[in-house]
């Protein structure tokens, strides 16, 4: 079990009584049962499970005022839980008390073609809004990897591999409806696209984690599905040249869409994994949207950048089969790393720097990753100076999680000291929130607290998660 | 004068004590006197000027912390004040209190050109910077019209003309460096281009107009200046056809720069002004970024629509004297509108409305002021569903200024009625504090209230601004 970053306050169970209320409220949305409860105690995170009390599954956003004002009577915790791909710890029922579960919340709500915006409950997820989007020429971009909840998506901030083209749900999120601490129904902000108008609420719940409100609905951004797309790919026997063509693409205003790198560890686990011949070296796998005069232009620019910083067997597509087959390695990279042991799991960290500390940080992440007798891929979204390290370890084994641990300690900090940030899109949940005090410092986590406290006195909202103790 | 929208509290003047204080701690950097006093109690908005006590001009964070210090020992206002260019009365003082001037904090602390960043004091304007990155290939691209403080810019979440494809500066700060009520420095952020990482405390602060901390240092993305920039422009005697020719650009996906548009009034009081013969009918004005073959195809894309939906006399450039020639109507604008009466003065409005309701929100808004006494020109950024009336008043009449805050009340209640906001891009200030409640409604503003209270339990940043009483 991973040492947790600072120590949890005890446990805060739910009492009999406010088991009873619920039961009696909800009925059948209600459930004190083990295998529900243990469904809830557990999500991608490298931590132990740790269940509820009890799960509520919510129907609409009363349903979840009457929660939060039944929890808040009884100073119960509640947690959030959408699809439970979180992998820093959210969800984990780490104090006790009651989970709610909005995946039941899964209505388009509208779709605002005209104004390029969605309106969805918070469990909707993102790939179901799309497959509803298909007859719009509209989608949604933003694509963390997982099946992920739009509600979670929001909670935590995420983004994933076209965040350089269409940014992350910070830039995407329009509007939230959300449930305060104390029962109050809110709405965030207006359908306008841009608004001075007081504090920016949408962006204060956006990365919250759960824990200064509940957000059942969200307004998202849409965008006209492209008239044309390009793939590319290219090998680099350096990992600085691909870096560094993915930078110089960016400061020559190439609009990429998707600018992904691969470490020759993941390649060779691909190769070994899908039976391909892959040659085993950093690859770099590019995206363009566009027209299809500007989508050739793109790739044609790129080609030429590449070359110039060592880039070989660069290939481009416009055919969709084509790009499939080009990007297909990159689709296969997690579930390939996971092979590299049988029975493994992965543990994922997740640093994000300045474009400029990319290169460095990579090569010094690599240097030490090597050196361990874990296996460390490392593949990322470049584009944004963000990447992962798919730490391999059989769980099971307290000396693989502490060496994973410790990893994971060294790629923070050096991306802290990069002048970047210990988590680029998975959240700070359970496992960061020392970190949190690293990077922004005493007086700026003070800050935090003290909006956490006054917007949830008791702290029933996902309590020990993000704050530091 | 203008009704304010709800009564300020009592004055706090500051006490001889902190004024001794402060001549002590400041020297020659403090000052009482009337001159510079009147200079600061103005701003460009309707209110009748309303003077500080005294100025200090701060020359480093430092000096700003130091001021806090002895503002929060005696309780006494601090009001933030860049160019003086704020328009709905941000940087009056209000309650008296003493101005921290920032205008001479005006250094380029750091250009990360391969970052795609800069980090300036506060003080620096947006055409300072410019100016300082021409040979870097690099730009700020968010323009105001006023040659705005980048500090001021970031505390009142500033856009403009290519808001539509740069966004603002919600979407442009990477990180600040804020002074709180409490006298501690702290950074917003890292530099990383994205973060999961905790609340986000730099969207908290962009847009708080001076009441939750004063910005000292902004760290701000910048963007390649593009390769090729083509303009084009068209006439429309209908404004729908103007508004639903840029509504279908975005919709085409087509990355437009800028998307102005001009009603006939503001046409005809440019000819009248310039003595130019333009069609006296509603305008359209265009620009594009991007390669060569980009910029044509995209002009060419949008004059296909624009003949669609009745655009006549379609004109496009690539050359920049071309492209000087075809804007100069629009650049023109603001200062003929006020031609229109010798010595009148400008009231502003400022709504935004999702894009599906901005041709209704537009011919609505003309109905009703073509049928006031006062000229009301009407312009704006149409591609992020936002305009401005230009009305043009003379302060000394109170009957003008009654008409002028009649008409902005009803164009603030139809944007908030079509889903959109009372204040686009200009804030709140004193102005517009009771639209925020019907904006948000009482509960959100109660979040705004408990976060402005738990930041300045003293309530002496800029106090009386943004949150009614």
């Amino acid at each position: 079990m991973t040492t947790l970053s600072s120590p949890l306050p005890a446990r805060r169970e739910a009492p009999p009584a406010l088991l009873s209320a619920l039961r009696a409220r909800f009925g059948d949305q209600f459930t004190a049962s083990e295998a529900v409860r243990q469904a809830h105690g557990h999500d991608e995170s490298p931590f132990d499970d740790a269940w509820p009390d009890a799960v509520v599954f919510a129907g609409s956003t009363q349903d979840v005022v009457d929660l939060v004002t039944l929890c808040a009577q009884y100073a119960t915790p509640l947690i959030p839980f959408g699809a439970g791909s979180s992998i820093e710890g959210h969800v984990l029922a780490a104090q006790g008390g009651i989970t709610v579960d909005l995946s039941r919340m899964n209505a388009v709500v509208a779709v605002h073609a005209d104004d390029l915006m969605a309106t969805v409950q918070a469990g909707v997820t993102r790939m179901q809004l799309n497959t509803h989007l298909k007859d719009t020429g509209l989608f949604f971009p933003i694509d963390p990897g997982a099946d992920a909840s739009i509600g979670g998506m929001a909670a935590t901030r995420a983004s994933g591999t076209n965040a350089v083209r269409y940014g992350t749900m910070r830039e995407n999120v329009v509007a939230l409806t959300v449930v305060t601490a104390n029962g109050k129904v809110i709405r965030t902000a207006s359908r306008a696209r841009k608004s001075s108008a007081g504090y920016d609420l949408t962006r204060m719940f956006v990365g919250s984690e759960g824990t200064l409100g509940i957000i059942t609905e969200v307004t998202v951004r849409l965008y006209p599905q492209p008239e044309a797309v390009s793939a590319a790919v290219c090998s680099f026997t350096q990992a600085r040249g691909a870096v560094e063509t993915v930078i110089r693409t960016i400061q020559l205003g190439v609009p990429v869409a998707r600018a992904e790198f691969l470490d020759a560890l993941t390649v060779q686990a691909i190769n070994r994994h899908s039976k391909t011949t892959l040659k085993e070296q950093s690859m770099l796998f590019l995206e363009f949207h566009g027209t299809p005069a500007s989508v050739r232009e793109q790739a044609e620019a790129v080609q030429h950048i590449a070359h110039e910083l060592g880039g070989q067997d660069f290939e481009w597509a416009l055919q969709p089969e084509e790009r499939s087959r080009l990007w297909q390695a990159r689709h296969r990279a997690y579930f390939a790393c996971l092979q590299l042991r049988p029975g493994a799991r992965a543990f994922t960290t997740d640093a994000c720097v300045p474009l400029s500390r990319l290169a460095d940080c990579i090569e010094e992440t690599m240097a030490e990753t090597q050196a361990s007798s874990l296996p460390c891929p490392l593949f990322g979204h470049v584009g944004d100076g963000n990447f992962h390290c798919v730490i391999v370890t059989d769980p099971s084994q307290p000396s693989d999680m502490a060496e994973a641990e410790r990893l994971n300690q060294g790629i923070m900090q050096r991306a802290v000291r990069m002048g970047g940030t210990c988590t680029g899109e998975h959240g700070v949940g359970l496992h960061k929130r020392d970190m949190l005090v690293q990077e922004h410092g005493e007086d700026a986590v003070a800050l935090m607290r003290q909006l956490k406290q006054a917007w949830d006195p008791l702290n029933i909202l996902n309590p020990g998660k993000v704050i530091p103790a």
